[in-house]
């Protein structure tokens, strides 16, 4: 499956490792990640080459053609935020699924649209280690990942 | 019409003025705002009296409902961003539209979802000041803010 996994560029990057993790696993399942150019370190200086428009275009492009979105949303950026929401606003129509995820001891600060996302096309996982992380990927239908 | 105007709740809440501003200007052109509990001083202790969940099934309702979403931007949060998302995922379908705003010095920290948007249901206002604020209102179609 192709998947957009989500994070934020401008924001808060302290879950990147997460993130990575996240990547590898569902790579080493098979899945096409669309979005490794968010795992580098100097992701910020290659997005400023291109416009924000083409950004925008190419994101939802993305986001559009994917099968499955996953995000870690602990920094609760707009970005990610708008990816989520865009995605589960046509899954009626598409058949897309979201499935977005955030550090357990950011409960009290995160959007109330993070931790209270109830959707017959997504779910949230908080977690609060890699085990977690891992326990949900696994429990995702479809991914297979082990 | 009715109009979901959005704002951070849990974010930089520095722009709460404009947003209040722009109630104002849209209430006194005839339309309803659905979203003046955010407009309050202590929106984050009445949401406290509701569970996460309710929180966001009431504001999905609320964005699936209204003809019109203007939301604040600067702040750049998940929740902002979710609701843009979301409106704009359905829109074709709806006929919605969504209007962002955000303080023009703002424009290198603000995600590119927000200063790249280029939708046909959408449009995205940088603003210096509140007559920037007033220009833009000025040209949405269909609100007859003067």
């Amino acid at each position: 499956m192709n998947i957009y996994l989500g994070c934020t560029v401008r924001g808060d990057r302290s879950t990147l490792d997460v993130v990575r993790h996240m990547a590898r696993r569902l790579q080493a399942a098979g899945h096409v990640v669309l979005t490794t150019h968010l795992l580098e370190d100097d992701v910020e200086g290659d997005e400023r080459a291109r416009s924000s428009q083409e950004v925008y275009e190419r994101d939802l492009a993305w986001v559009e053609s994917c099968d499955i979105l996953i995000a870690e949303a602990s920094g609760s950026s707009y970005g990610v935020g708008f990816e989520v929401g865009y995605l589960l606003g046509r899954a009626p129509q598409s058949g897309q699924r979201a499935y977005v995820f955030y550090r357990r001891d950011r409960h009290d600060t995160v959007s109330r649209l993070i931790s209270g996302l109830t959707n017959a096309c997504g779910r949230v996982y908080p977690y609060s280690s890699t085990a977690d992380v891992d326990a949900a990927l696994r429990e995702i239908p479809g991914l297979g990942v082990r």
